[in-house]
C-alpha cells in the first residue's frame, strides 16, 4: 500500500544575491526553487516538486515566499519540518515556518494578494550594509513628487506598460490594492530619534535605520513580469525630474512598455508576504 | 617648499564580515586601516597613516567610524573627498564625509565616548538577511530580565571582568552612560504595524524589522577589549535564565574575567557613533 500523500506549505525567507531567481532553470543555474527541492528529497519520497506563490527574479529576496508541494513517506510533524529541511538548505535559504494545507491548495494560484516592497538609498554615498538589499540612487529625490504619481497607479488598470518582455500572462488588467511610497522622512518621523542624533553619522530611528533609506511597497492581487521594478524605476525617474507625474498616467494610457521607466535593479526588492 | 599639511577626519561606513578588523594587522590579513590607507595614497603624498575612533576587531561592523589623518600634496575639498577615496576602496567600505579638524584632532585620544549596538536575531529559525549582522539565538530570551541586570552595569565601574586578554588597557574602570536593551516586542510597539499584520511573515513595523530583531545598545566614555561582546554575552546568559540577573552584579566586584559570560560572536556588533 503506497504511504499517503500528505499536502504542505512552507513561509520560505531568502536573500536572493547568490541565485537565479525562484523559479528552475537549466543546469548550472541555482534557483530557489532547486534548492528547496533539493532539501526536501531526503525527506520524502522523489520526485518532490514545489510550487512557490511568487517567481522572484535573479537577485530578488524574500522574506514571505510561500510554498507548496505534495509529499509521500515521511510522517514528520508539519511543525518539525523548518529544521529538517534547514538542515540541507544553506544559510541564505530558510524556512521559517510549515504547515498542513487542504489538497487543492496551491501557493500560486489559491494567493489572493501579494505585498512586494522596492528599497531605495537615497544618499550621496553607497551605504555598505544595504549594497545587497537597495538600490542606491545618489541624486536627491523629491519623495512628494513619487507619492503623487504612485496614487495614479492606484486601482485596476491594465498595466500593459509596466511589463518586461517574458512575460506569459495574458491578460494584463491587475488591481493595486495599495501602493505606499515611504520616504527617508516618513522613516524618521516614524521612528523614533535617538538623543545621540548630534552625533556625526546619518542615524535616525531606534533601529538607526541611516536616514536616507525609503521604499515603494506595492499590495496588489497579482503582478506581471518585473512590474513592481518598473514601478519603481518609474517612480525614480519622476523624484529626479526626469519625468511629469502626469506621465506616469499617461504611460498608464498608452499600454506601451517605452512609456513607462526604466526597470530598477533586482537587489532593492522583496517579496514582504503573501495574502489567501 | 613643502605642501601644506591638512589635518582630515573621515566618518566611514563598513560591513567587517569580510576583513581582520579595524587595525593593521600583518601581511596578509586585510583591515580597514590598510584598505583606507591604501585608499588614500594616490591622492597624498605618501605614507598616510590613519587613527580610528573604535579598534573594531574581525567581523565587527561600523556605521559611524572616524578616522583622522595628516596628509600634504593635496588641494581636494574635504567635501570631495568622499568621492575620490571610495574609487578606491571596495565596497563593504565607504567614506560618507570628511572634514577638516584642528592640528591636534586625533580621531581615537579626542573621543569623549562612543556608541556600540549588538544586535541579537531571536527565533528558532535564522533570518538570512541578518545573517551577517546579528548573533542568532534561537531559544527565547527573557529580556526584561535583561534588562534588569543591564541597569546594574550603568554609571562608573571597574569592569575588569568585562574584558578578554589581549586588552592593553592599564585602567579598567569606565562609565557607561547608558545601556539600552531593545526587544522585539518594544522594537513592534515603537514602530508602527502595519495593516497587513495578518500575514504570514513574523514581520512588525514600517521597516518591518521580523520580529525577532533586538539589541543591546552601550554608550560609554570607553571600551575594553570586547566589552560589549562580553556584555552581550552575558546578558543573553541572564535571558537564557542560565545565569541570575544578580551574578551580574556579582560579576562586576569580582573583577575575574571567568565571573561574566561568554564572548558574544562578533557579526552581531556594530560602531555606531562617536562623540567629541
Amino acid at each position: 500500500m503506497a504511504a499517503a500523500e500528505r499536502h504542505l506549505a512552507m513561509l520560505v525567507a531568502y536573500d536572493g544575491t547568490q541565485y537565479h531567481g525562484f523559479q528552475r532553470q537549466r543546469k548550472g543555474l541555482v534557483t530557489i526553487q532547486e534548492l528547496i527541492e533539493n532539501a526536501l528529497a531526503p525527506l520524502f519520497e522523489p520526485p518532490v516538486r514545489v510550487k512557490g506563490a511568487g517567481r522572484t527574479d535573479a537577485g530578488v529576496h524574500a522574506w514571505g515566499q510561500v510554498v507548496s508541494f505534495h509529499g509521500r513517506g515521511s510522517a514528520i510533524p508539519a511543525e518539525r519540518l523548518p529544521w529538517a529541511v534547514n538542515a540541507h538548505l544553506p544559510p541564505d535559504v530558510v524556512v521559517q515556518r510549515a504547515w498542513e494545507v487542504p489538497r487543492d491548495f496551491d501557493a500560486r494560484k489559491s494567493a489572493t494578494g501579494k505585498v512586494y516592497r522596492y528599497y531605495i538609498w537615497n544618499q550621496a554615498q553607497p551605504w555598505p550594509m544595504f549594497r545587497r538589499y537597495a538600490w542606491h540612487v545618489p541624486r536627491p529625490l523629491d519623495w512628494e513628487a513619487m507619492k503623487r504619481a504612485a496614487a495614479l497607479l492606484v486601482g485596476q488598470h491594465d498595466f500593459a506598460s509596466f511589463r518586461d518582455l517574458g512575460s506569459s500572462a495574458k491578460r494584463t488588467v491587475r488591481t493595486i490594492g495599495a501602493l505606499r511610497v515611504c520616504s527617508p522622512a516618513d522613516l524618521c518621523r516614524e521612528i523614533r530619534t535617538p538623543a545621540a542624533a548630534t552625533t556625526t553619522p546619518p542615524a535616525c530611528a531606534l533601529w538607526s535605520v541611516p536616514a536616507g533609506a525609503g521604499f515603494i511597497e506595492v499590495e496588489a492581487d497579482g503582478f506581471l513580469y518585473r512590474m513592481v521594478r518598473i514601478i519603481a524605476g518609474t517612480l525614480v525617474e519622476v523624484g529626479l525630474g526626469r519625468r511629469s507625474v502626469d506621465s506616469v498616467a499617461a504611460a498608464l494610457a498608452l499600454g506601451d512598455r517605452a512609456s513607462a521607466g526604466v526597470t530598477a535593479p533586482p537587489q532593492g526588492l522583496v517579496l514582504v508576504a503573501v495574502f489567501y
